[in-house]
């Protein structure tokens, strides 16, 4: 392995992939914003923040980039994988900018594009993409975040006047966190309970104004500051309420669901839940985001602690010479299983990008009419790998700092602000606790539940009459797997921990008993006992959902491995990924024990194996980091000269 | 369980424990600080923050509890036990107040305090009780932290002038770091290599004044501001560097180690190893300080984060109303068995905390006569007890964070800066990983080898030759477990899981099990493979420091359980140590499946027995958490009140 002179440059063209020219752009683009010193904020007070910010953000819209997810007619690139991967990228810098790109770009320029018809867009795309019309994505309220079905804002049609009487209830019902919102959105799509005829008709989104073109909060609407967050201070988050705001009747965002001039309400979709669970889909862009962009900065800190970790000497050698932190074994472990785990969410989440590119194409059009099982599947794919790469982020980004000591706690060495700035992506566009429990469901109800009632209730009884045993979708990646695990003899001996075939019958034979036995124990709900029983088995849910998600990224390494032309990084790359599966194993190792799936020697050769690859790695560490070509300005803090 | 109606005051008195006065007074200056809003700094910047702090502490100089830890006869209280108390109550507040109150008063003035002698007592401390003069601990540099036998910075006697020359060889000897340097600090404790008559004599302690009495940075001394970090920004941190500082020869803190007029160096310790160690002993003070104060942030985090989950619902559930989140099993299981830990480490502390008071006394000559081989059982509890301590306090309060969702990433709800002060106690007064290896080394040499070489070579050297097996110290809370432990039955149902006597009987066996283990790899090393030997093992060593800490704090939590005296509060701990207990075994099952431990049966009992406990434990989780006693204005954060 040492011999191995594997270049960066082959990881990254295998890394960068079928967007890679986008990925080019915006690393040019940040290197630029950072030779003149633009992302340097961490010395900024929340206002200064804000200010630069926003700047930032007129810069961004300069280069074209937001406008790649936008229909062309309009101006923009109609290239949703595009404009995804844009977004991820952005995660190398400043993740405010990132944020704040994403509430104007993703959220309400998305929002007004899927759910928002043609009146619309003709209105307000092209102000938005150019960044001429800042706007909100109004949805979470104080009282509901994660069930957003029982948001409580009302949008009441009037008639008489053919408005719509925007108002908030009491202060739970106030639309909060709401990023553009305490500064500089003048436009907000809010979701709220439509009523017409004294009838409720489920949660819509309608278009209303919150300031003036000076900048002024207009009457009815109130703005509270969310002031000073654990990060992002360069996002302006507000609480929105509304007190008998009315806009008129073509505010409504009326894709799914319009009312006509006297009141009558008319939808393509008769099923209130479908429809519902159809808005909530057009968000699916946002949590594949969420998890590139959370990608993105991991990479970024873990570029930053190799580097350090490479030129770090701490305590005498046997020859003397003081030693080199990364040569300890304890050290690569904090960082290089990581590592590796890094590289298989990247591959994860490029085939998510290109499902979604796929399925969804550019038109609202295809996203409405896009089949509604692969459309399931992909939401529950993004909700599980939002989930797992947020928390590797956190998880990593925390090592990160730690394996970096003192230096890694001031804020010029930047990882303070990865680690505050990434923290809330656990909680935001979706709970990752209540996203694992949709993967599941899906799971459960293999994607035919997804617009019927989701509640425990429904679910438990779905799978008692329903449940037949795991099915495992035969995605692209898949089929690279089954292809290799069939062409491969069945081995006994310890080293078939190193064997891909073995570890990939391992992750899916995982799946499929947590799920199976799942399922039995759901089958034991009644009418009366539903809840109760799904509740107990709540760790039992999560664990189906995780090695869901854990089998599907190796999927993908697998394919990404098998895909690679350059020898040399191909063989590098295999190391990278037996490191990832074997500390994947070894972490989860009580569950294989316990189940009967590893016998105690070949778990002990497991944990062997992940110190092995450690050590075949090491030499590497810094090519496979740089391989990620985050841009040399934000990856050089002033700690790297210390030592 | 739910029957039981146990008082938290019941409770509290057990936890509060021998200093309960101490306690009971911190916890009132805090809330009266708190009632004025002194406590409050989220929204304020650096500079104000630092000077808020400052403020802060002149008003807690003026309780007299920071005198708790000093000389009667110079007006101090003679209490060390009462003194490393108060500090820890302090982490209920804000910890950058903690954090420089314990750089004032444990670092610069304990540290005159342990090395110096009665010319430093006479001259220095009264003004150092009272905040008269604030001072720094100059020891870690830019290029070694952990290494300090290592420092670079250099203190020559010139007996010409009888004169110390104070000298920083280059920016990698810059001290680095230092707590009160970049605004406050007047004099410093400067570690620096002693060389007199050409000689070097190891490293050292000398007093370095760096500003005069307006506040001026003194010729030679060079400060600069180390800025932002990521949290405890209320605490002046800089850099020091200097260019041929001269002091007299009394500036030498010469307990262990003097200079006499015409250069002749003496000490009352021939070997310089023993020397350096023992000077570095009277650090033990700071670790327990650290541990106890990471503990305070972490109950504060669950009081808030508890108090939450009971009042915030989400979902609809089976009777229409909405479902309390802590109802939900996976939220029970995020903060339960954390909060299971929190009630075992707390005690676990007190323990420590009472063998420093009994060991050490008040005086420096008890610290310098006190038992060699128990001393050095002191710092390895010590240094155990911090790393785990502080890297529970850094999960559970990002568990806290999360519990929390979008609320707890505002800066009103206290939780960023709980999280973001805390993340440094891993690192600083002993990186973790570091700090295993030495409680893993004593382990291996029985204590014996710490004024020694403590090189992997000398280790491994030393494991070869003498080591016997695994010797388990009789603390008293250990004779309390070995009772509890002969005096049952051999059980093999699987309800033994909630056995005392075989939960402690595994934790013992597994400790002693690693520790053999280990020492049968080191005893493969010979001269020339030693370190390779000694880092191979590397996640072997951190491991039989983890599981020796987990003993020892296991053994605390149950005679503390043992001692309480009111009825309905045992029957209560004794639930919350099983939690403890099974939560511990679940996340290490795969270390005792693998070593035919515990049966794959035995095993799944564990993990259902923490999913039944979390149930139990559920209806009693805001009494556990009252019990902390957390000033009520430090735990009713906004948040409590939208729900």
């Amino acid at each position: 392995m040492e011999s191995l002179t594997v270049s960066s440059a082959a990881l990254t063209r295998l890394l960068d992939g079928r967007w890679a020219a986008v990925r080019r752009d915006v690393r040019e683009h940040l290197a630029a914003q950072a030779a003149h010193g633009a992302l340097d904020t961490a010395r900024l007070d929340v206002a200064a923040h804000r200010e630069r910010i926003a700047r930032q953000i007129e810069a961004l819209a300069e280069t074209g980039g937001p406008r790649l997810g936008f229909p062309t007619e309009y101006g923009g690139g109609g290239d949703i994988g595009a404009a995804v991967v844009s977004f991820e990228m952005l995660g190398f810098g400043d993740l405010s900018l990132m944020v704040k790109a994403g509430v104007q770009w993703g959220l309400f320029g998305g929002g007004i594009h899927l759910l928002g018809t043609r009146r619309h867009h003709e209105q307000y795309l092209p102000d938005i993409m150019s960044g001429a019309l800042p706007g909100c994505f109004a949805m979470t309220e104080v009282g509901h975040g994660s069930d957003v079905q029982r948001l409580r804002t009302t949008a009441t049609y009037d008639p008489r006047t053919a408005e719509f009487v925007v108002h908030t209830p009491d202060s739970a019902a106030a639309k909060t966190y709401i990023g553009n919102a305490a500064r500089d959105g003048r436009l907000a799509v809010v979701f709220a309970q439509l009523v017409t005829g004294g009838r409720s008709r489920g949660v819509h989104a309608l278009l209303v104004p919150i300031r003036d073109e000076n900048g002024t909060v207009l009457p009815g609407v109130t703005v509270e500051d969310s002031g000073v967050k654990a990060g992002l201070n360069g996002v302006d988050n507000g609480r929105l309420t509304f007190d008998q705001v009315r806009v008129p009747r073509a505010a409504l965002l009326n894709r799914y669901g319009d009312v006509t001039e006297d009141g009558t309400y008319t939808s393509p979709i008769d099923s209130d839940n479908k429809r519902f669970f159809t808005m909530l889909g057009t968000l699916v862009r946002g949590r594949i985001s969420v998890a590139g962009s959370a990608g993105s900065a991991t990479k970024r800190a873990l570029a930053i602690a190799v580097n350090y970790a490479d030129r770090r000497k701490q305590f005498e050698g046997p020859d003397g010479d003081e030693i080199t932190v990364l040569d300890y074994l304890t050290h690569q472990r904090r960082l290089l299983p990581a590592l590796a785990t890094t590289y298989a969410l990247h591959f994860a989440q490029e085939d998510l990008v290109a499902e979604l590119h796929d399925l969804q194409g550019g038109t609202p059009e295809d996203v409405a009419n896009a089949d509604e099982i692969r459309q399931r599947e992909l939401e529950s794919r993004a909700a599980g790998l939002k989930a797992v790469a947020t928390w590797h982020a956190t998880h990593t980004i925390q090592a990160a700092r730690e394996a970096c000591g003192g230096a890694g706690y001031m804020a010029e060495n930047v990882l303070p602000s990865l680690k505050a700035d990434t923290d809330v992506f656990t909680t935001f566009e979706g709970d990752n606790t209540v996203l694992l429990q949709l993967v599941a469901k899906g799971l459960l109800t293999n994607y035919r539940l997804q617009f019927q009632d989701l509640s425990p209730l429904a679910t438990a009884r779905f799978v008692a009459e329903q449940f037949v045993g795991a099915v495992i979708e035969r995605t692209a990646a898949r089929k690279v797997v089954e292809r290799i695990v069939d062409a491969s003899p069945v081995r006994d001996d310890d080293d078939a921990v190193f064997d891909r075939a073995w570890q990939c019958k391992l992750f899916t034979d995982r799946e499929s008993h947590v799920l199976d036995g799942l399922a039995r124990r759901l089958r034991a709900a009644g009418r009366d006992n539903a809840f109760e029983v799904f509740n107990a088995a709540g760790d039992h849910v999560l664990r189906a959902a995780r090695v869901h998600v854990d089998r599907l990224v190796l999927d993908s390494f697998v394919a990404a491995v098998e895909r690679c032309d350059d020898d040399e990084a191909r063989a590098l790359l295999n190391k990278v990924c037996d490191l990832h599966v074997l500390s994947t194993i070894e972490a989860d190792r009580g569950w294989f024990l316990e189940h009967g799936r590893l016998t105690s020697g070949r778990a002990k050769a497991v944990v062997a194996g992940v110190n092995r690859l450690c050590g075949e790695l090491r030499p590497h560490a810094r090519t496979l980091v740089d391989a990620f070509a985050v841009p040399e300005a934000l990856v050089q803090v002033p700690m790297l000269d210390w030592t």
